[in-house]
């Protein structure tokens, strides 16, 4: 296992004092700066910072006694010091690459810290997975503390995941080094019901110390509410309405307010504080989801705070959610989210509070980027053959292997039909009459076939049902690995030859998204690591991403974000009717059913 | 070694749960109060609270679905219902009282939790006398963390301590149950100067996750506290002005503004926040030293409550500063210091939020307290005689002990002389020319004699020197074992013979203070444990010392507070002139200086 080998406070505490005594010469210092204090919320003109074994050692006026010969000087020139930027929850799989890769895209944009559950990779690879991202997260130059995840599969009984996470399988984590806490608690209802398992992963998370992180993906903040914040979860990060975020707040819990590439719940939240008053100490500011497009084009925690101050928040009050109110959250507040002495030297220099141009970045005492450009190394983990070849299916697929047999002697059926909804994650559980050819039912008109093929085990299981509202034409499929929470494949398609030809493709490179027509692959998105994440540059997926994205547009479809309702009709925890690789899952009664009518 | 009982939120979780899901009865409902919310800072009417396992199970409107046939009901009518209040930084010791003893005076006043240095018994027990109090402090109904000392002795080399505190003392400390920290790093020039043992003790105790606490008695807020703050410690209870409290919250330390029985810092150091308009959320309000008087008379965490409001500050900002601010630094916010499901159910019921009358106190969900009349059972440690016999005198003393030898030949001397000043901690450094008769210097006039009494280890060692400024006449002594911090015995008086009667009676009774006059015992306050403390209720102990005081009267001691003058006299950090086991001692160079100038 990685170990954090970044010297801790007490390991260079003698070096510390003896900088900010003047006895010995600082590593670096920043000086004449508008120093950020989210302690007080105050900016304080004319200061500078000294820095030694990566840790800030002496903030004041006057740093020249801290300095030496070879001090390296950063001339501030009164641009504000802010301290590094922190995202309190996140899936670093949702930009589809690796830690090392995730952490290139987002250093130039001030992130140091991030708070990270890989629970994609759990479903993948179980706890070995979870494993090798703390690993590699360990090994970046920005701080990534992981958070068990606590929910593989996300619904037990509906759906095989390739491996399951035990509650001994969180206690052994949190002996892990970079392990902050349990992930997201997704299983609400388990918690609210007493669930034994669920209460014993957040007993584990207690016991050691460590956050407990929430999930509570429900309007009702009645009883099953009150009888989660109980259980013991401490954030949420799942509200969408100022409601919900002061009721959080109310109970105790701190309110995680989230802009990701498709989570938009800052605005309609963040009132809680601009305009109803609330102390702001307990609101967070996150992503949880964002795409490499994303990363790439518009940023990544900068963005969250210059919309929070779009949004009408007071700037410093932006950043307290940013930086000192995660790191109070995660109980690291003496190692992180602010630029006072001990805490680890992570600095944004930036000319303007609101509109937050990250010009220099700052982590640990080293410059790792400057005017967008990462300078940091960022090593990739050695990631294992096992990591590579998680596409198991026992054989290439053909044709027939989607064909859906209609009862014996019919000339049409009632389907049920997975209704995607456009910019909505609930799906509609739709009827279609549709006609029978040669004993085969036929998709036609605006719906067509979707199959969710099983990858984890070879079982050679393929189970095939319909989806209405792409608006796919011609013959055409896609196929995608990443397949949330158990991350089978999912294939979509008008025509069952193309559609064997996608999932084949992505069976040869190891996983990915793959787009079909008339033979020809239009577009693909490698995604070698757990059928999930690539290695490559977050500017290269970016673009095979637009590719693919380009390419479904060819294909018809026209609704917005349509890659993100593909990867999401195997989730079966949001209604109304999902697929998984036991059959079709009605959500709203968490009972299987049939394709065709009876 | 006493283990907390009281079972964890992980330990109760499945019965908070299902109260608050209305699946089985709460044990209390406290209903239709005003809920204090100190996360959001509001108050919020009408609500209920239920309680099992001694936690917060459920809050809201109405919890009429928690309610059974045994659940108690507690009708707030309408009052405000207070998150019990902390003491973030204490010395039991101060109150001559042992932890249940002023549990059991505190507990009436609304004080549910308290950080507790047990120092002065660390300097005549040791680790052993630490665990003693923390033993008995487990015991208690209420909430009593103990910081572990960081420096017996304060002042190493100029004194000698019935015991010493070593980094291994204090990492070993750092695994008891009831270890919350460090106790005050008084050392400050240690640290500042990269003192090995004081940057271990530190070490221990950031290791281990827990809080640091500070102590920086110093107005330079230059390089030196810059030097200390790169250290470590996470708070400073010594600032006296706003600019202390200001540097401190800046550098990132929680500023504690304290109201003991004779501090009054909150006055010029909370305008940082209602005037400054700082983040509050970094102030935190401490008794540091109460007397069992102020307790008994006064009260204790809500005077200093009603004092802050009193001082300007918000109603909700300062109970913040007494519940939840406390609470999160030392990483406690899940378990104490919020009315929140899961917290230990810690409650006041107070009729009016600025006076704060504490009318109804509840701690882990029981009624401990009404109308100032503590309910609850405060249980006494077994003290073992080691304890109760610890002022170990070779022999009985008699008036040669307290000779002081004139130069041959010399009808007069010039004496270094302590000169107390009223109302102040630092005394003077004077000289007076004294008498000499029979080879002997005479006090006389307003110089009177001080004697310190070795009594740890029976040696027989008394250092004989003068004193000015108590004003006393006639013939009369007063002993104390109360002799900060060493804790061996002051003898202050104008004749031999009652300085030895006075010195003799503690020996005989275990420690205290005593007065004698004319051969006659005029007070005696009885402190067996440790010479420090009674197990004696509070009432009782402060009587006895309300008669020491008129006593020091009758004798012509005129200024204010004299008894505290009396106990700080052996204080070797604290400047100009002191005196210890090993001799008299200028504090303004940590130098050992004669009795009479040559």
């Amino acid at each position: 296992m990685t170990q954090d080998t970044f010297p801790s406070w007490p390991e260079s505490a003698a070096r510390l004092v003896d900088v900010a005594a003047g006895r010995s010469p600082a590593d670096m210092i920043v000086t004449g700066g508008i120093w950020v204090n989210v302690h007080t919320r105050e900016t304080l003109p004319d200061n500078d910072i000294a820095i030694v074994a990566g840790r800030i050692a002496f903030v004041g006026p006057d740093a020249s006694h801290c300095r030496g010969d070879e001090t390296e000087i950063i001339e501030a020139r009164g641009r504000h010091m802010i301290p590094g930027l922190c995202d309190a929850h996140m899936h670093i799989e949702s930009g589809m690459l690796t830690p090392a890769e995730f952490a290139r895209a987002v250093i130039p944009h001030g992130t140091t810290s991030m708070f990270t559950d890989p629970h994609e990779i759990a479903n993948v690879l179980g706890l070995e997975g979870v494993r090798m991202m703390h690993d590699e997260a360990l090994m970046q130059p920005v701080n990534i503390f992981t958070q068990m995840p606590s929910c593989a599969p996300s619904a037990p009984g509906m759906e095989t995941t390739g491996f399951e996470i035990s509650a001994d399988d969180v206690a052994e984590a949190m002996t892990w080094p970079g392990i902050i806490g349990l992930g997201e608690m997704m299983n609400f209802p388990g918690v609210s019901n007493g669930d034994p398992q669920m209460l014993a992963e957040i007993a584990a998370t207690q016991r050691s110390g460590k956050t407990v992180g929430g999930h509570y993906a429900s309007p009702d903040l009645g009883h099953a509410f009150a009888a989660y914040v109980a259980g013991g979860p401490a954030d949420d990060h799942e509200g969408t309405c100022e409601a919900d975020a002061i009721a959080r707040m109310r109970q105790g819990m701190r309110s995680m307010i989230r802009l990701g590439s498709a989570w938009y719940d800052v605005e309609s939240q963040i009132t809680a504080i601009t305009e109803k008053g609330l102390d702001p100490r307990n609101m967070i500011l996150c992503t949880d989801d964002c795409h490499s497009g994303t990363l790439v084009n518009e940023g990544h925690m900068n963005r969250v705070v210059r919309h929070a101050i779009d949004c009408g928040c007071d700037p410093l009050v932006a950043l307290q959610m940013a930086t000192i109110n995660t790191a109070t959250h995660f109980g690291l507040e003496r190692e992180i989210g602010s630029l006072t002495p001990g805490r680890r030297a992570d600095m944004i220099l930036s000319s303007d509070l609101a509109a937050l141009p990250i010009e220099v970045v700052i982590a640990r005492g080293r410059v790792v980027a400057q005017d967008g450009v990462c300078l940091a190394n960022c090593p990739h983990y050695d990631w294992p053959d096992r990591a590579r070849e998680t596409v198991r299916m026992a054989r290439d697929l053909k044709a027939d292997d989607f064909a859906v047999p209609a009862p014996e002697g019919a000339n049409g059926v009632t389907a049920n039909v997975i209704g995607v909804v456009e910019n909505q994650a609930p799906t509609k559980a739709l009827q279609f009459e549709l006609p029978v050819t040669e004993g085969r039912v036929q998709a036609t008109g605006e719906v067509c076939q979707i199959a969710l093929v099983e990858r984890h085990r070879g079982t050679g299981g393929v189970v095939n049902a319909f989806v209405s509202g792409f608006g796919y034409e011609g013959r055409m499929a896609m196929a995608s690995t990443v397949a949330h929470d158990s991350h089978h494949m999912i294939v979509v398609g008008t025509d069952a030859e193309q559609m064997a030809l996608a999932a084949n493709r992505l069976r040869a490179v190891g996983g990915g998204i793959v787009i079909f027509r008339d033979g020809q692959e239009l577009a693909l998105v490698e995604l070698p690591i757990a059928g999930l994440m690539s290695d490559s540059p977050a500017a290269d997926v970016a673009a095979a991403t637009q590719q693919m994205m380009h390419a479904m547009r060819d294909c018809g479809c026209t609704i917005n974000n349509a890659y993100m309702q593909h990867s999401l009709l195997a989730l079966v925890v949001i209604p109304e009717l999902r697929i998984s690789d036991l059959g079709l899952v009605d959500v709203r009664t968490f009972q299987f059913t049939d394709v065709i009518v009876s």
